[in-house]
């Protein structure tokens, strides 16, 4: 099979890492790159780390360029993917690796993304109950948030086995290309390097109705969710710090048995083996997932450590391995299983 | 006055620090310098950021040396203070930045840590409520650990005014100094950099007990903590992030209010205004807290933040603040108001 | 004695370190602060480490604002000094951090800058040969470029002894505060970490002509310089590795004690004993230089290390010593003698 | 084809990069994995990144171990890869990451290593003019040293068209995974981050004879190499700044051409378009090689910029590319044209 596909958005982070899979993607033809501000330049100036396409010219991001490819992801900020996705044929795969269609209330959206509410297309989260099923043939594809990708396979098991009660708190230090490239202050070097600090304090992070979906959704009723993201200095990386209280009748010896059988089937994510903790260098380009799962009996609470990339299976990794789903390929096709550290 | 003082542990990174501030202290006179290994060696040599002392010779670490001064500050590994302040005059000033003298229950200390319980002693917080008091003219003094500095100072303006629910939770992003000196492989720079990672996990940090009886004593009750530390890519610095379910009588808009007055005289606590959040390159070098708190309705939790220096206000600087206050010097005497930023 | 003093650029990287040193000098009251986009806002919400200083309110920079103090500080972009020097009094001291007066010659001026020559005021490096004596009684200064500052003092002595041909290479690793807050897509925190890269290579770096200036009149001919600058991730920091072909009759036991002599009156120059090598975060934060020279006998040079801190001897230190000495003051009040590491 | 591999040394730095790369190359097995004081263990301790080898125990390091594979790899400490490889037959293909088969020269091994000079193999950098031709079925590799990597591709093409004079000056910026696994506080964390430092200053690094060696080779006369390297605050990569006087009847514009000729064919090496400078990141993980090439005119010299990752093409990926040769397999196979990035 050779898949012809587009990537909108190719000159930021997430297309950016997304073509550096999609070039080593054995089945993938990487035929048209746009983008909206640098278009008309070669690709070389904003992703010199992909040599072979460094004379790509990109062109600007429209429905016709767009249109007759096999598949299309569009990186692009949010509100942009459901008027073009509306106008390709249902036949085009298309993954939308914004925010447009995470979220299935429309009142969520509104509420923290305001405009219309581009609908709720299936998560490309396939971890998760269910989700592996919905992608499957899928021509619509809604990749998950880099945050609530760690944070909900912390949590999912614990929760769907009522090991835990549903109020979880989250703690996720994020390096700064999740932030995108963004010519912000604060995300200058300077001002990074040498620096953690906390951001989106107290519930207001985009991500966290997105936390709380995916969570309620795996319990079967209501969580809450204290979401703090920090901001460290790297440039990927993201390891979660996730806690709930232990339920009543939790036996605490059970806990690692139910991580077990959780992922034992699945090719990104490893329950470490006790005593090692994960850190995110060990993940970094590739699309594992590295937990650790421990009861703290004195705070009564189960702790689950996650470290990931964020660009990686936090964002174009998961993209990919939710096209592969979609395509019927073997799941795995062309993703990195190997972190690059140190 | 001149303060006459010796630094026991004067090549690791808790005593250069408290070198750096005592050569800008102008009541003091650095006297005798002691190390283990290293003695015999100028002290350039470990410390080359301290240009005035490179080249002092280091003696070796013994009562007999460090006997005869006003003060004496002992940065040693724990297990090791108790002997020497015991061998010193009643007369003598002893700071100890080590963990022997923090814990008031001897079944706390053999627990975690073992050995013979050396007492306890005045706690260099003076933010706490009435630890400044117990500090004024003391002759002994037990530097607090530095995760429980900042995460106590978080917490217990909510605590003692029972704004929240005895059951806290701490994650605390820490730079790599706070482990000290030590030749691990997973201190190394290429093994730190670009990558976070969490440890001592579920309530197995040393720190731990440290927090709880903080927390217990401000609340007036016991308090539970489910702490966990996180090793950033940084030198220095650490960002709490902690958080409590809120008393189910207590009303949002009171805490900011709370936290004011419960920092409005502290010459080194600051509460940021609102909007602006703490960031640990702000306090680097300096003996400063940043602050910042908030309520997250949808998970019914306060969300306190609070950034310091490790090194500074989480070691050197609280032993250096408190050194003033035994002494009746001016608290602020020597330290350092500003950061040294980006 | 109380100077008044005003900072022009107050919200910049050299705005701010020169307020952090001017808060710690006993001297000084800091009165007006002046910036461009950024006036009608609180200081802390740009440098938010200057906490002595969070809630006074930026103003625009003018004229009429900076008139009436004894030293006003210009931190501003070229080609803006000259215009508001000519319209502050001649009894004020100017300090000017930027590049406008530092070219003796228009020609160059205006091959490297464009536009009007400002002229030519008496250049802020005391160490060099004969920049002391014009300081001092002076109301006009230029503050060295950052490179400048250590690459000019790494080779003179060699220079003004002729040590060395009059041909030397200069390559200096620099932390990327060098560059200013500039939102620029290079500078981001994702960019610069984990990466270093070379820029204005080939002799077309605007400190090139500095450079020769500097050079040329401490060896009393013409000397040809080869700079290449390097970015890598730190905040701060520059290091210099400077080499020259050794002169035909120079004999190599004789250089040490050279460069013993030039600086052995320095406060703030410091040859390191042989065998240790310089580091740019032993000078963190400190108005250090930290020098070390050797001969490479297989391949005929010299060549010479030196760590400064950018920011500060590299810039605000440079400008507070340069103060110190044209008002009479003794040259080292108020600087920092010691580096904040690790 | 299927290549039965062994790794000596498997356990650190250089051996953790080789199975990275081998895991992806679709003609190796790789079987065999030693090493020294970790035998016994899990590679996933000590290699957490490579998940596909986790549970894999570590043998000890022996030539029985090692016998009976078609390729061996030594990742070991110099002095230890002569005798083995001695004692592993002729058909065996060995290659070498040490640097005991590096240099052709008995005395200069001694001078500059000491102990028995092991012999001299082909040298695995193939862009160097005849060296492709001398791996191509050879049975025993040298690989080169990652300074000399970087450094002999960016003069090479100079020195053999007689651009430059045969005097060189190098100066590399590189991450610390190049010192290894090795446990010494210069190497910490908290001393690496916000530093730069040079060291082997005044030719006295061990890559210098190497260098000499090599750029005499192709200038067809003796070179004199000034080479300092810089230690910067990153995991991986080198930037080397090399440069050297030009030839008196040197044309500066023919230059580029140059360097285009020379390079045209490579797989591995890329002359950036002009204007564009190499950054180590856009090298991260690859096997590629990014340079530029400029002439300063006022200081006379030619001066190049080249961008590697020290751990693969400087190590690993050089040893990879040099089996690929030595098998007959296509020259690419198995290594990674794109960087990760950022």
């Amino acid at each position: 099979m050779t898949v012809k596909v587009a990537v909108a958005g190719a000159t930021g982070y997430a297309g950016g890492e997304l073509l550096r899979l999609l070039l080593a993607h054995p089945e993938v033809q990487i035929a048209e790159l746009t983008a909206a501000s640098s278009a008309g330049t070669p690709l070389g100036q904003h992703q010199p780390h992909l040599a072979p396409l460094a004379d790509r010219i990109v062109g600007e991001t429209s429905v016709e360029r767009l249109a007759g490819h096999d598949v299309v992801f569009l990186a692009l900020p949010h509100g942009h993917s459901g008027e073009i996705a509306a106008k390709l044929g249902d036949d085009v795969l298309v993954i939308d690796l914004g925010a447009d269609h995470r979220l299935a209330d429309e009142t969520d959206w509104q509420r923290w993304y305001g405009g219309t509410h581009a609908g709720n297309w299936p998560y490309g989260l396939p971890e998760l109950p269910g989700a592996r099923e919905a992608l499957r043939g899928t021509r619509r594809v809604a990749v998950p948030g880099c945050f609530p990708t760690g944070g909900s396979l912390a949590l999912a098991p614990a929760l769907a086995a009522g090991l835990v009660e549903p109020e979880v708190t989250v703690v996720a230090v994020t390096g700064t290309s999740g932030a995108g490239k963004s010519l912000k202050p604060h995300l200058l070097g300077a001002e990074v390097m040498g620096s953690a600090s906390a951001y989106g304090v107290g519930g207001v992070h985009r991500h966290t109705p997105e936390f709380i979906q995916n969570l309620s959704a795996v319990a079967g009723q209501r969580v809450t969710v204290s979401f703090t993201p920090v901001l460290a200095p790297m440039p990927r990386g993201i390891l979660t710090t996730a806690s709930a209280p232990l339920g009543e009748n939790t036996d605490g010896s059970a806990v690692r048995e139910v991580y077990e059988k959780a992922y034992a089937e699945e090719p990104f994510v490893r329950l470490l083996p006790e005593g090692q903790w994960p850190t995110t260098a060990a993940t970094l380009g590739s699309n594992n997932v590295q937990l650790q799962v421990t009861v703290d009996e004195q705070a009564g609470r189960l702790v689950v450590i996650a470290a990931i990339d964020n660009l990686t299976k936090g964002t174009a990794g998961g993209a990919v391995q939710s096209m592969n789903i979609a395509l019927g390929l073997p799941e795995t096709t062309g993703l990195p299983a190997t972190g690059v550290a140190p």
